[in-house]
C-alpha cells in the first residue's frame, strides 16, 4: 500500500506522518493550528516541496478560523510562510490562499480556505497519478524489450512521502508495480540526509516494490555492469532550457547514465518549472546547507529504542553541504510531467506549450 | 606531522594504530605475537594494503621466533594468510618472507626476517615518499598558473594511515604542502566505510593540511562550479590497459573530472600494477562486501564516550554493497608511480619499462 503522508479529519485537523523517525517509528502528529502546522514544516515532520504546501494550506484554514481579526490572521501566516527558508512552494501555497480570500473577516474565509486546501490536496494528488500514468510506457517498453525485471535507480525521495500520493519520480513506479510488470529499483542512500534510505526505501517497502538500497557511490558501477535500465529522479527545479536542480549528486548519476547509454528522466509536476529561468546551470541557486548534516548522522540504536545522533568527523575539520546540483539538459534524455512527457530536445517547446507559467 | 600507522620497537615487537578508533581516539597497540599481528589485520586495527603487508611481514617473524619447529611455523604463517580475504599485499609479503627462509629451523631464520621486515617496511615508506616526489611538479604547475591555493579532490583514504609513510594519493599533496604552496583538499566522505571522514580527514588534521569533507555526492557540483583544480586517489589494482580499480565511487568522479576538463589522476606503487590484467574492465574481480556496512554506520555518541552503530535502512529493505569499481584508462589524465608519472597514452610502454612485473 502506498504510505499515506498527510490526512484531513473532520473538517478541522489533519494527520501527518512524522517522517523524522521513519524508517524506524510511524507515528501519526494531529495538526489542530497553524502554530501546528508551522512547527510540522519547521521541525521537518513533513518534507518534500509539495507537502510543505499542502500542510500550509490546511496551515492558513486554521490560523483563519483562530484569528482575532485580520491583522493577526496576516501575522500568523507571515510568521507561517517562514517556516522554511527556501521551500518555494510554502509561499506559493499561501499565496495560492490568501487569493480566494473575498472577505476581510478570517473567520468567515475559513470555510472556504479548507475547502480550497482540500482541492490543492486533491491536485497534488492527481499531477502525481498523471506523471505516472505518461511515465508508464517507458518502463512498458523496457520491459517489453527485455522481458525481464526492469532495473531503475532513484536518487533522494521523490516520493509518496514527498507529496500527498504517488510520488514524482516513483509514480511511474508504483504503477508499472500495480500493472504486474516486475520492476526492482535501486535505492541511492542520498547521503547527507538519507532520504533514500530512510524514506524510499520505506515507501517502496510498504507498498511491496522490490528493492535494495545501495551507497551514492555505487551507482555508477551498476550501470557500468549493465544492472540499471532507466534512471528517474524528480526535481526541485526545471529551468527554461530544461537544466534541472535536484538533490546533490543527481549530477553524477546522469553523468554515468550517459557514459553507459542509459536514459536519465527528470519527472515533474508542473509546478516544478520555472520558466523566469533560463539557464537553470548559471542562475539556479544552489542552498549550502548545515555542515552538521555532514559531519554527524541520525540512526536508530543496537537496541532499536532511540533515535541517536554520532559524529563521523574529527574535531576541527570542517564540512561544506552543498543541498542540490543541476543536471544539464544535455545529459537528460527527456521529462515526464503529469501533462505528458517529452524528450529533450522538445522540452523548449512542449513547456511552453504545456505548462502554467506561475 | 605526519600520523605513523606501524613502528617497530626493540627488535621485537611493533607498535600500530587501532584505526577503528579514528577518528575519535588515537590508541597505539603492541602486537607481540603472530596472533596479535592475525587479530590487527582481520579486526581492522590495520588497514590498507600496503600496510596489511607489512603487519604481516612481522608477523612472520614473530612465529618464526616462537615456532616449535618448521611444521607449526607453516601452519601459523598460513593461518596468517588468511586474516583478510583479499588483501592481495597479505598472500605477497608472507610469500616475500617465506623466500628468504634459509634455514629449517624457524628459530634461527627469525633475525633474517625481522631485519627484512625492516627492509619492507623501508621499501614502502620509500615508495610512497618516491610518488610525492614525481607527483608534486603536477601541483606545482597548477600553483605556477593559478597562484591561487590549488584545490586537490581525493576520494576514500590512500593516505600515509594505509601505508608506512606519506601515502600515495597524499604523498604529492603533503610534498606541496611541505614545499609552502597553498593547497586545499575536497575529502570525500566515502561511504559505506567513510575512511574518506574517519581517517583522510583525521590525518590531514594531523598534518595541517587545509581540507573540507564533502559527501561522496558534491564533487561533481564542485567540479561545475570550478572549485577543483586536480583529482588524485589511489588504486587497488592497475590493468595492463590502464583500467584501475578503486574505492566505490572513484568511477563517478572520473567522469565528473572529465566532463569539467579537470585532470584526473591514479597514484600507486609498482606493486599496485598488475600486468597480468590485460582488460581492468572486463577482469578485474569486484568484491561484494557485508550488506551491514550500509544498513548500519558506526560514529561517535554525542557524550564523546563510545563508538556506537546505528541503523541507516528499514527492516526488511536490503542492501548492495560492492567494494570497489574501475574506472576506464580513458577517463584517467595520468598515473603518479614511484618510478615516475605519465600521461595514460603512455601508460602501456611506460608500465612495461619502468614497472616490475610480478
Amino acid at each position: 500500500m502506498l504510505p499515506i503522508s498527510l490526512l484531513p479529519q473532520d473538517n478541522d485537523t489533519i494527520k501527518v506522518l512524522d517522517q523524522r523517525l521513519l524508517p524506524h517509528v510511524t507515528r501519526y502528529e494531529t495538526l489542530r493550528t497553524w502554530q501546528d502546522c508551522h512547527k510540522a514544516i519547521a521541525d521537518m515532520w513533513v518534507r518534500g516541496a509539495p507537502l510543505i504546501g499542502i500542510t500550509a494550506a490546511y496551515g492558513v484554514a486554521f490560523a483563519a478560523r483562530d484569528a482575532q481579526g485580520m491583522d493577526a490572521f496576516e501575522e500568523n501566516i507571515q510568521t507561517l510562510a517562514t517556516a522554511r527558508p527556501t521551500a518555494v512552494n510554502l509561499a506559493w501555497a499561501i499565496a495560492q490562499q490568501r487569493a480566494i480570500m473575498k472577505s476581510e473577516n478570517p473567520q468567515e474565509a475559513a470555510e472556504a480556505l479548507w475547502q480550497n486546501a482540500q482541492l490543492m490536496r486533491d491536485a497534488d494528488a492527481e499531477a502525481c497519478r498523471m506523471i505516472g500514468v505518461h511515465g508508464l510506457p517507458l518502463i512498458e517498453k523496457i520491459y517489453q524489450e527485455k522481458q525481464e525485471t526492469v532495473q531503475i535507480l532513484t536518487h533522494c525521495n521523490a516520493g509518496a512521502l514527498a507529496c500527498i500520493d504517488w510520488g514524482t519520480a516513483t509514480s511511474p513506479i508504483y504503477w508499472a508495480h500495480q500493472q504486474g510488470i516486475p520492476v526492482h529499483v535501486w535505492v541511492d542512500e542520498t547521503r547527507p540526509r538519507n532520504q533514500g534510505a530512510h524514506l524510499t526505501a520505506w515507501e517502496l517497502r510498504e507498498a511491496n516494490v522490490p528493492h535494495t538500497v545501495i551507497t551514492d557511490n555505487a551507482g555508477g558501477h551498476l550501470m557500468q555492469q549493465g544492472k540499471v535500465d532507466i534512471v528517474i529522479t524528480g526535481a526541485d527545479r526545471v529551468a527554461a532550457n530544461g537544466d534541472a536542480a535536484n538533490k546533490i549528486g543527481t549530477y553524477l548519476k546522469a553523468l554515468a547514465a550517459r557514459a553507459n547509454d542509459i536514459p536519465f528522466y527528470i519527472a515533474l509536476p508542473q509546478s516544478t518549472f520555472d520558466p523566469q529561468i533560463q539557464n537553470g546551470l548559471a542562475d539556479i541557486p544552489i542552498e549550502a546547507r548545515d555542515a552538521k548534516e555532514v559531519t554527524h548522522i541520525q540512526g536508530w540504536d543496537e537496541k532499536a529504542e532511540k533515535l541517536t545522533q554520532l559524529r563521523l568527523t574529527p574535531e576541527g575539520s570542517t564540512a561544506f553541504n552543498p543541498g542540490f546540483d543541476v543536471t544539464p539538459a544535455s545529459l537528460i534524455t527527456g521529462y515526464i510531467t503529469d501533462q505528458g512527457q517529452c524528450l529533450t530536445q522538445d522540452w523548449p517547446s512542449f513547456s511552453q506549450t504545456h505548462l502554467r507559467t506561475r
